[in-house]
């Protein structure tokens, strides 16, 4: 949509651009910097504790710049996840306009007013802030451009993990069909980057392909050393295979541990285990949540393969996500594949 | 996978290698015929009536031959959809011995013994004809090349519209992860082509992309003036947009007309209408049916925008698919617009 456009704003990045997905409660300082030194784009995920988030912030300006607050009119070159309907705006506000991060990734308002009021206040805070903005549907996207004018789309296909529109396409067809309603409304100077289902690098070349300006990925950084996450659920990530039919999005994800709280269309993409085979069997949810009580007291907190009753987040991708490794290889890796492929492509054509 | 393949073993095509999908009751000869004619891989859909499938196939070899059946150790250069759990595998033969179509494309049998069968009975009755198979997931890939030796495997995607695997990924990590497990046990000399939301040539190059030797485009032909299709279908095809919000994958399609006759792991993807709503709803599916009887009474059958209640399959790249035009220059734009793509591609990387 916009060539180069990651390039100028971010110049600290290598192409293809690797965008670490802000994924809360794993995604911390010493991930969003690793990716941040292999030429990616590292976020730190939200978190509603807003001094969880303050030291997650303080961390990582600390391993960036060796603790100094960013310059006047520069920015700390880390992104900051931001959770719309779980947090509180002056909070996460004041802290954006201390820290001064590259950019907010906006995601799950309840509906487009939420949105309009994060951006206005983020760029009134931190003018130099980009903001970016989460959404899976080309009328959703047309009307977000429309309202609050983002530096980024992030379009993010059903394949992806973890939370999502509970309705959608991958971005095979999300990504074509909506740089055409922008094109065509004259709004096509955003960036926009795919989410969703990537995990090899010929994916990440596709998504280009598609018209993507950078790609993220998150259920591959679920195996990165840096990632704050428990050793058996990184275990499950990287056992499972044939991910379109191992993992499944549904809502009981989010009511195992209480009622419900994210927006009405919304819903998560985690591995199939016991607790959605129990809703499958129509359990009670009363029952799977005592269920998953007892084996969140466990020493594998519910992850483990003999009593899998917490949520797995992972998307369609996680079939290939067989090592654990730095954030550095793994980008390496995809940026690798990537080459590879378009090469094919090349010479395919010549 | 196998570079070059398709180009080898259907030589009139020209790259990339669109293929029309043998769309049951859509995909008869002036369709097949004119993907041919432009240098793409036509496909007659499964008709569980044997004494149309004739009609289709003579005509079809009319049209392409001027009615001459094919010279002995040559085929007739039209595909053949088969829907294995709905048509008698004897009389299917018989037509494959006397026609000899390019390719047999085998989908929907009850478990992967029903595959062995075909193809091998295929194989027996027509030497030279090529057995292609269809389906969703890494493990099922791994298992029918085992199994039965393919000549072509369709990777098919969630997006797609029409019956699939009620679970699935996207071809975005669905083909990596596939190719990634066939060549692992060194099973790569298969061909691959790709299905399931691609209505856009960027889409098509991104296919390409990841690995796949041709693309299959479905809901795209729907709008070809080819096909045979009711025009207040076509009608609902041009005006829908937003693809992977206004369709949705559910078995109660199949069941509008009488008992679901499909096996009992596939769904379909149609557009969300009067009877899907319905069915939200929680109405009886007598009552759902009563009303889809009624509507098929009028003379727009139950597709019209007034009273939708029929099924009116398609994928998520509905909404890419926006004009009625001959196959020919369908086919055209999409190869177009994958070379720009890939054109764009390519000068990134200098």
């Amino acid at each position: 949509m916009a060539p180069q456009s990651l390039e100028k704003d971010y110049p600290w990045v290598t192409s293809p651009v690797i965008i670490s997905a802000p994924m809360s409660g794993f995604a911390g300082h010493d991930l969003a910097h690793a990716v941040y030194k292999a030429g990616g784009i590292g976020f730190l995920g939200a978190l509603p504790d807003i001094k969880a988030l303050r030291t997650a912030l303080e961390d990582v300006t600390e391993l960036v710049t060796g603790n100094r607050i960013p310059e006047p009119n520069t920015t700390l070159p880390i992104g900051l996840g931001a959770l719309l309907f779980a947090q509180k705006l002056d909070e996460v506000v004041a802290l954006v306009a201390e820290f001064r991060p590259t950019a907010v990734w906006l995601f799950a308002a309840h509906g487009l007013a939420g949105f309009k009021l994060w951006s206005d206040a983020i760029r009134k805070a931190s003018s130099e802030t980009k903001i970016w903005i989460q959404i899976g549907s080309v009328t959703g996207a047309v009307n977000l451009v429309q309202s609050c004018n983002p530096d980024v789309l992030v379009l993010q296909g059903a394949d992806a993990g973890g939370h999502g529109g509970e309705k959608g396409a991958s971005i095979i067809s999300l990504i074509p069909e909506t740089i055409q309603a922008l094109e065509r409304l004259g709004l096509d100077d955003v960036s926009v980057v795919a989410a969703g289902g990537i995990a090899h690098g010929s994916s990440v070349a596709a998504a280009l392909t598609l018209g993507a300006d950078g790609v993220v990925m998150g259920t591959s950084f679920l195996a990165a050393e840096e990632t704050k996450v428990h050793p058996a659920y990184v275990d499950a990530i990287l056992e499972t295979e044939d991910g379109g039919q191992t993992t499944v999005r549904a809502k009981v994800f989010d009511e195992l541990a209480g009622p419900n709280i994210w927006p009405s269309d919304f819903d998560g993409r985690a591995l199939i285990a016991e607790s959605y085979r129990d809703h499958v069997k129509g359990i009670s949810i009363d029952d799977i949540r005592k269920s998953h009580a007892e084996a969140k007291q466990s020493s594998e907190l519910g992850f483990g393969a003999h009593n899998r009753r917490a949520a797995i987040w992972a998307g369609t991708g996680v079939g290939l996500v067989r090592n654990k490794a730095p954030a550095a290889e793994i980008i390496d890796e995809v940026r690798q594949e990537a080459r590879t492929a378009l090469e094919r492509i090349v010479r395919g054509l010549k």
